[in-house]
């Protein structure tokens, strides 16, 4: 059979472990004591083809919950059996089928064999629909959403997959394998649900497949759209059931054709190509000093240094009018200059409007200075002054009509007019323009298992054992699922001109529950105004495209929170800083609490 | 004021530490930049006096959670300035008031302030009914439970309280303070909940009290029955309001009247005096020796022993017809012997029904057998064979008619007949009897935030973080709340003459929550037939009468889990064992799932 199959280029077969014409009882029935051996023995293939081309399949009887003693009884031996039996033959992984919603039993075994140090990975296996509705064709339109009401948990495989892995402590050697058992496929909120589950394969019934007008399979447009959203998680196809075509190849031809005809990535996504969940600690800029490569990287983005050209470009044209452009000079202070791309911005848009500029480039960093300066002597000349200094420490010689800083985190905690202790009015001449002049930070709950199954396993024994959980990061978001729309968070404005500034924020935002879900943290965005309507967004919704300058921010719940659909979602987040350091404290205060993390900033702050 | 009433016999006084005349506003409002001193000064008491009679009130107006920013910020620089006054002047603790269920604002503050490790206690203030139902004579009466619906969050004062504490993680430095804010009483059960949460203090206003036929103060029958419950968790009571009998020391003398004629404690009450909710680590007596004072508390109970010669002498009189006492002898094998009370009691049996007896006593704890033999010598004579031998390692030279093994541990995890990877069906003739015949664990869900918060401080560096959450507890439960009725687990049959013995158990048990709660963990219960109908039970309804040899046992979750009036929760445990030792797992699949605590047994086991 593996012959067959892998000549018919598959890269993998899945078979059970045990044959049932070995099925063993050992409590009860009539199979009890059977003196045979338990299944075909391993000289069948070598141990490399056991340990690369076969994923093992579990006895599809054994009934690990049944109310039956006798039942569970023997399903608990024969599971020991198998498992003992696919760590004998060194297979890399188990597929394991969920039946019901009531799988407390099996959670608890598996979890005791995932446990200890081994690598083998659990495949979960779980029909896309209950096996119930399929047979009374109950299943809901895709096209229905307003119909879209929550299942009774018995009839919701993703309660059967979610009860199971949160047994099991959201453990990462447990993936998930669906099937799509039906032709018919759930709600388009339903199958982003399952697009934030940690899904290693998806399960393809030939029966689901059409025959085409030359006789081969293919999928329906609804399957297809669904199978390509799942070729974006990398994961594998298995084709299960009698071949229905004449040629079990024409079905894996068909699959590789759509991998094949997918659009190509866009900039971000060539870009982000490897970072996908990677989860990164925030820069610290303020603090430390960032390196030449992290600059480089950031000098690349196509979208960010056009765009603040573009707003310094209509700032000299409103701050100086056509008449008096030949003998007005305008004060540009760049902050935050690192390696010079905002001088460069500011110079190119004087040259192209025709205002004089006068520039300042301010800069911490003794290693950029290096650059500036040698910029300076080479290109700049006398328009530009080099001043090594941090910003907040510096007393200029004169007020700035412009005063353009850098962005740098997701949610510029860091961007200096804000993380400055006191605002820098006095920088600004009274009606000087800031750019950007506004920005707004946005969150949003997020359904990710990955992300938190990778927090919960870094640990560092010398801090609260909460810490890693009391943290943001830096995080390509991509095995996930938004709850619902993000919202606006937090917004600060430049200059600030109230007569107290105080930079500390509190928001309480209630989002309500599209689906029945998990919330394992909240994503956060920002967008900004750089000058009028010239605008930077990592918000979905109205991203720059091509820009690549930032990744979301994730903030990880140290609690997944289970939500009904309709649910209301309380948040609470607070920007709280003082003189040397500002840091987020969040928590859920409804449909239940959780508690306030980060308090005090005891695991985390951002230094000024 | 502080005089007045010390001299009326009050032991201290809470007081603002501010005075509403002093109220100061930062942001806005016309107290904004006033130039004088924001209260009176410190010198008016001594240190001494302000660190022990006076509890600091936080001025009430304060609006943490006001929507208004201004308001919100002034708020926080008050309480600041508060806060920072009471550390001054060295007050034990701050008691500050909740005024809504939405309090999240506040709980961040005043989280901030109790994470230091300042030993500053905070009092939080809660009324018993939510002002606005006062107002509106809304409160449920307390004599009808089934009209006792679950009131919205907004308007249930117990929800204002348990965001706020949840918030706070339960930290253990913040606690309850509780006013009896009517003169209506919720229904039983809702008082129940309160006496589950950790209360410092009640507060009586004046104006609750009725006048009696001399002119005092006397509270309702009913509010006296609730005062009876709350001193039994050694609260102190606060007087407040105006006075309205002539004598401020009259409602002091009042409270101490009924604080003198509580009944006095049963024995169990008074032995478990100061063990109240004191978290033990269950004893492992098959693996380490007990001490001999542990044996002399054992030995104390003026119950246990006595049921079972009480039992022994029942089975000795069933086994031998009268006819036939003289000339038979029954062997009586005593397992884990220790000190020897089983022997004592085996022989007085003995005597009492006239039955000949031959005894085996078996203790495996050699400095037990020094006692043993001594008995022997000066006591027992021949009819005792003391045998220095674990019980699982003996060979017996014959098989015993009734089998006496002794009882432990509260689940009995580790009475002999199970604990033996074997049943020793070989020791006991084939109509043997074992004392016990069967025993039965029970569990139920059980709120006491005192408990987690006990249980969250508790950590060991070189453990799985959670290691604290993934053991049972030996406790006398006080400060808790039971959310129904405890349900039967697991039950253990002896001799057990089944063809196949497994003392594995899986149990998925299903409690309906008889009000809105917080769950922290489960009650651990046991009854137990010795004989027929001799029985011996901690189970709290059927509790023995005066037996002190075993409090509760304690598991505990890792996360509060929070349900509503009539949810189902369901609670799953297993027994598992290997040759070497046994253990216990547990988790909560719905309402929602909390993952299983302590699997393959890695935080915490029973040696054999």
């Amino acid at each position: 059979m593996l012959k067959v199959v892998l000549c018919r280029s598959y890269e993998f077969i899945c078979a059970p472990i045990v044959h049932q014409r070995y099925r063993q009882e050992f409590w009860h029935g009539k199979a009890k004591g059977r003196a045979e051996p338990f299944t075909r023995p391993d000289l069948s293939l070598s141990s490399q083809d056991w340990g690369n081309l076969v994923v093992g399949r579990i006895s599809s009887w054994v009934d690990m919950d049944s109310p039956l003693d006798n039942v569970r009884r023997d399903a608990e031996k024969v599971l020991e059996q198998e498992f003992a039996y696919s760590g004998h033959l060194g297979l890399p992984s188990i597929l394991l089928s969920l039946r019901s919603v009531n799988s407390q039993n099996l959670a608890r075994f598996v979890y005791s064999k995932i446990l200890p140090a081994s690598q083998k990975l659990i495949w979960v296996h779980v029909p896309l629909h209950a096996p119930e509705l399929v047979a009374q064709k109950l299943m809901a339109s895709s096209l229905d959403e307003e119909d879209d009401q929550e299942l009774p948990a018995d009839l919701d495989t993703w309660e059967w997959w979610s009860r199971f892995h949160r047994s099991c402590d959201s453990d990462k050697k447990l993936s998930l394998v669906l099937e799509l058992n039906s032709a018919d496929l759930p709600s388009h909120t339903q199958m982003m649900r399952w697009l934030g589950e940690p899904l290693a394969a998806v399960v393809l019934p030939t029966h689901i497949f059409m025959t085409n007008k030359h006789g081969c399979p293919v999928l329906s447009r609804p399957h297809q759209a669904f199978v390509n959203l799942l070729y974006r998680l990398d994961i594998q196809v298995m084709i299960k059931g009698c071949d229905r075509h004449n040629n079990l190849r024409y079905y894996q031809q068909y699959m590789e054709h759509l991998w094949n005809s997918q659009p190509p990535d866009d900039p971000l996504t060539r870009f982000a190509r490897g970072f996908e969940d990677f989860l990164q600690v925030p820069l610290q800029p303020l603090m430390d000093n960032l390196e030449s490569s992290t600059y480089e990287i950031f000098e690349k983005d196509p979208i960010k240094y056009s765009k603040y050209q573009e707003a310094i470009h209509r700032a000299l044209e409103d701050r100086v009018p056509v008449e008096r452009r030949g003998d007005t000079v305008v004060t540009v202070m760049v902050v935050g200059a690192g390696r010079g791309p905002l001088v460069r911005a500011t110079l190119i848009a004087s040259e192209i409007c025709g205002v004089n500029v006068r520039v300042y480039a301010v800069e911490k960093n003794p290693n950029a200075i290096v650059t500036l300066y040698s910029e300076k002597r080479d290109y700049w000349g006398s328009k530009v002054t080099v001043v090594a200094c941090d910003m907040r420490e510096w007393d200029p010689p004169e007020k700035a009509d412009i005063l353009v800083s850098e962005l740098l985190d997701p949610l510029e905690t860091t961007n200096f007019p804000q993380s400055a202790s006191m605002e820098p009015r006095s920088v600004v001449t009274e009606d000087g323009i800031s750019i950007p002049a506004s920005y707004t930070s946005y969150i949003c709950p997020i359904q990710s298992p990955k992300l938190y199954g990778d927090i919960s396993t870094m640990r560092d024994k010398d801090k609260h054992p909460m810490s890693n959980f009391e943290m943001p990061y830096v995080v390509r978001l991509h095995n996930h699922t938004q709850l619902c729309e993000p919202q606006a968070l937090f917004t600060f404005h430049h200059p600030n001109r109230e007569p107290v500034i105080d930079n500390n924020r509190y928001k309480s935002a209630q989002f309500t529950a599209s689906f029945k879900c998990t919330i394992h943290g909240f994503a956060g965005y920002f967008d900004t105004q750089l000058y009028k309507d010239v605008q930077l967004s990592i918000l979905p919704s109205t991203h720059s495209p091509g820009m690549f300058s930032w990744f979301p921010i994730f903030f990880p719940l140290r609690e997944p929170v289970y939500v009904r659909q309709g649910e209301v979602v309380t948040a609470n987040f607070w920007r709280l800083a003082t003189h040397r350091k500002v840091w987020y404290e969040w928590n859920i205060s409804s449909p239940l609490v959780v508690p306030i993390h980060n308090p005090t900033g005891r695991s985390y702050t951002i230094g000024l």
